[in-house]
Parts: structure tokens; C-alpha cells; sequence
């Protein structure tokens, strides 16, 4: 996929910044995963460090991070990175429920047997579940070791608990689910399922970032306009690639929307309206930022990539 | 059942403090529900409202109240009430996802169709998600409520999620489906499987109680060993019930048990043995309270309305 081209310099700039902060994310839930399972039984237990130890983007907690930087600038402290996985957890059980044989049923995820073909539907239903309250628990821990006081503690514990509720990303896949089964969904009701499904946690990303870091309201404000428009130009891409792509380069099963008659962007649009659209979202996430004078080459690099992945 | 007798003029007290507790529980439960999916699609508001809208004993909000009584007597806040409700809810987020057909493939719970059976099992599975964060949230305003600080809040938070998460609840769960597809359990096990299935909530619930009232180590090790305790009385008389109940008393499936080769306490001990072994439990809990010199006649009589329940 070519659009919005990203210049030769700041996509190696991007893809080192990406890797860099990647591999900190990772060493950070290489750290806290053990200890989320450390009690539980071997049967639950290696469902979840399954799911968890799958390779990923990292999106979220990238997101996290650097909503961090573009209050505090500087070296980041580790605690921030564990904040972040508190969003990678709470992704990663979306994704394992998503799978289910009475949800997607879908059989690879990152190119690996998701967790019900690996292990059991009852195993992925259990692990998913369990993930829930361990990433509360993540984040609470982190912001204590950040120093975060009874309110802002509280506050971030529901930015997260709203983004991963029935507000939220379980509202939007309540509604994507409808749209499967037959509903008719045109553009505004697409745009609405995702606002929620996807938008509302990479919002709570860049919030629970900022929040942490003390970001004023404007700063605040333009972020979470940046997550949302990001959060549906991610979508719209997913839904391109899903007609584009081949399994084996998206890790996942390809042209599952139109074999479950399901709406989708190209679907409704076609799919050269279905790149411009995403081109407009990146367009508008990016003005945003500038809107609210944050100068985060990190973040403008972040939505270009959106454009720009195969994956 | 007729065990453990608690006095005609005890159980009187029983019921009237049974009756006016609950009701303060399900005025507190009304108050809350409808904001927990004011903003959530209708597909999945209706089953979270149908789930919670659902009578129950209130056990846990019960236990959570009455530990905090224990702390501070005299007239109990409105905040401890919804405090007591992030119980009821976890509660009935796993009773959503435990009736699941992928899981124990109950159609009753309660008197009513389960979740999955008057909607579907994609909206239980959501809808039982949905009400993790929303337990997480309830607890935490009520905690704020109470002018709880940082740490007590944190401390709150990271009990609820303990006990739902994988080294509790949700871990037992794993332990009890292990059991029921053909892993042979003995007494031990069926112990370790009942601590974390059930008595791991239950402890919550008066730990979680105790704290916000601010309890000392004693009188929390106290009500822990009680809750643990109670726990396995109440899974003990469970399984009897389901050997000697009708289907139209219990409010749910009755014989499942058997019918699904499980172990359990009457089909490890038999039937009499088991009735003792919970009267030994229900004894081990009083005992608890008197060791750590907690003088409530509640939760001993509480005890004992385990013993005597009939559903």
C-alpha cells in the first residue's frame, strides 16, 4: 500500500524509533508477564503467556510512551513502559476472545494458531477473561511507581476500564457483530463500530500517557482527536489489506470479510474511496496534533505508518 | 438440609437482617446498573441489564457490608453499598461466562433462561467481558466516595482483580473443567479447585469490606479464614443440593453433577460425610471470627444460613 508517502529519511528514522521503543515494550512485559500467572494453574497459565509472548506491533503501549515524551521529553522511565503494557494486555484479550469459534473463529492470529485452536475454546475464554483484571493490575502498580496520586490513580484506572467496556471496545465489537449477521451497516454505522472497537483504546493509549505525565487539557484534547482518527484510518487499512493481502503476509486469515458477507470500507466504498478515506483520517489525526502545538515527529511518522503497513 | 441448627429466634434475626440487606444491595444495583451501559449499543446494554436485573442472595455485597460493620458499627454509608456491588458484579460476570455452552452449558440460572439461552452466546461472552472493567470502575468511585487515599485505593482495586483473575476465580474455574473432562480429583484437589473457585470472592468480598473501613492485620486475618472457609461450606452444600434438589427449587439445573461424571464432595465422600464436612467448614469459620475476637452475630449466623440454605 503507497499513500501519504512517508520520505525515504523518516521512514528509517521511524523504523528505528519503532524498533527501539518495541523492544522496550516487550523487555517490559517479558517482566511483568511471569508474574500474572505465577499462582494460577499450568492450564490457565500457558494459554496466557501464549497469548501474551505472541509477536506484535505494540501499537498501543508505543502510543502510550510517546503521549509520555511529548509532555515529559527525555529519558523515559520503566514504569511508564509498564503503564503501557496495561494497554497490550487488554488488547491481547480482545484479540484472544475476538478469535473464538462463537465470535470470528478465526484460526491464525500473527501468523501463529490463535489461543482456541492451540489450547481450547474454554482455555482462550478463561485466559481472555483473566487478562482483564491483570491489566488493571498493571497499571495500578505502574502508576504507583510513578508516584501518581489517589486521583489521577483513579482516573487512569478509568480511562482504561471505560476504553475496554461496554462503552467502549466490547461495545463496537457487540456492533461489528451485528453487521456480520446481517444488519445493514452503511458508512456512518461503520464509522461508528470503530470509533468504539478500535478508536476508543488507542485514544485511552495516548491518554493514559498524557495523564500520567500530567499533560494540560489542549494537549489532552488534540491526542485523543489524534487516537480516534487514527483509530479508524487503522481500521480502514485492516479492511483494505483483508481484500489485498495473502495469510502468510498479514499473520491472519485474508478475505474473511467478504467470505462472511460482512461490511467493510471497500465494501461500501470500493477500494480506491476506501485508501482516500484512510488518507483523510491520517490527514486529520496529524492536524490535530498541530492544532494543539504538539510537535511529535514520533506521532506524525506514527500515522503515516498506519497508511503504509502491510500488515 | 438440616444441620448446625441456628435457633428459631437467631434465624428470624437471620432473615429479617438477610432481607433488609439485600434490599439495600438491589437499591444500591439500581442506582448504579443503567449508567455501567448508558453509552454501550442496545444488543449489549440488554443483556448486561438482563444479567445484573437477575435476583439473587447477594452473598458477597452481603459479606462486604456486614465486614465492614464489623470495622465500624453504626449506621453503614450509601458508598459501602456500591462498594459492595464491584462484588456482585464480578459474581455475575462469571456466572454469565460459566453457563457458556463452551463452558458448563447451563439453560437455567436463577429461575431464568441463562444469558447465552435468552440472547446469544456471542452476547454473554460480551456482555460477561464487559462487566470486568465495570466492576473495576464501581469499586474505585465508591472507594473515592469514601475518601479512600492513594494506597487504600490501589490496595482495593488489586484485591477484586486477584480474586477474579487467574490465581483466583477464574483459575479455580480452570481447575473445576479439568476435573469435569476426565483428570481425576481427589479431596485435596477438589479443595484447591473450591479455595480459588469460590472462596477467593468470598474472602475478597469481607476483605475488601474490612480494608475500606480500615481494619487491623488481626481482625482482616480473621475475616479471611472466615471467607475461605465459608467458601468451601458453600460449595459443599452445593454439591448436595444438586444431588438432593429439584430443578424448580434450586433455580437451576439440578443432577448436572452426575450427569456430567464430576467430582465432587458427595461423589468423592458420599452424601452424609459431605453434609459434615461443611458443618466442620461452617465451624472452622466461627471459630476464625472468635480466635480473632470479632463479635458479629451476622456472620455467624450468616454461617450458618450457608448450612441450612436449601437453593
Amino acid at each position: 500500500m503507497t499513500m501519504h508517502a512517508v520520505p525515504a529519511s523518516d521512514r528509517a528514522d521511524l523504523a528505528a524509533f519503532l524498533g527501539r521503543e518495541r523492544a522496550r515494550v516487550d523487555a517490559a512485559l517479558d517482566a511483568l508477564v511471569p508474574g500474572l500467572a505465577a499462582r494460577a494453574p499450568a492450564p490457565l497459565a500457558e494459554p496466557i503467556l501464549y497469548a501474551l509472548g505472541t509477536p506484535g506491533k505494540r501499537l498501543r503501549p508505543v502510543l502510550c510512551v510517546t503521549a509520555w515524551s511529548v509532555v515529559r521529553p527525555g529519558p523515559v522511565p520503566d514504569a511508564v513502559y509498564h503503564l503501557a503494557c496495561a494497554l497490550e494486555i487488554i488488547h491481547t484479550y480482545s484479540l484472544v476472545h475476538d478469535d473464538l469459534p462463537c465470535m470470528d473463529d478465526d484460526d491464525l492470529r500473527r501468523g501463529r494458531p490463535t489461543v482456541h485452536v492451540a489450547f481450547s475454546p474454554r482455555a482462550a475464554l478463561l485466559a481472555g477473561a483473566a487478562l482483564i483484571p491483570a491489566a488493571v493490575r498493571v497499571l495500578d502498580d505502574a502508576a504507583r511507581e510513578l508516584g501518581a496520586g489517589a486521583a489521577l490513580r483513579g482516573r487512569l484506572a478509568a480511562e482504561l476500564c471505560d476504553a475496554a467496556g461496554a462503552n467502549g471496545m466490547v461495545g463496537g465489537q457487540q456492533l461489528d457483530l451485528e453487521g456480520e449477521a446481517g444488519t445493514v451497516v452503511d458508512g456512518a454505522g461503520l464509522e461508528r463500530i470503530h470509533r468504539a472497537k478500535t478508536g476508543a483504546l488507542l485514544a485511552a493509549s495516548l491518554r493514559i500517557g498524557a495523564l500520567a505525565a500530567g499533560a494540560d487539557d489542549g494537549v489532552l484534547r488534540g491526542l485523543t482527536v489524534y487516537g480516534r482518527e487514527l483509530g479508524l484510518a487503522f481500521q480502514i487499512v485492516d479492511d483494505v489489506l483483508d481484500v489485498t493481502q495473502a495469510d502468510a503476509v498479514l499473520g491472519k486469515t485474508a478475505g474473511k470479510d467478504a467470505s462472511t458477507g460482512k461490511a467493510t470500507y471497500p465494501s461500501i466504498f470500493g477500494l480506491e474511496r476506501a485508501r482516500q478515506m484512510a488518507r483523510e483520517r491520517v490527514d486529520r489525526a496529524v492536524d490535530a496534533l498541530a492544532g494543539a502545538r504538539i510537535p511529535s515527529p514520533e506521532l506524525r511518522a506514527l500515522a503515516a505508518y498506519v497508511l503504509e503497513r502491510d500488515r
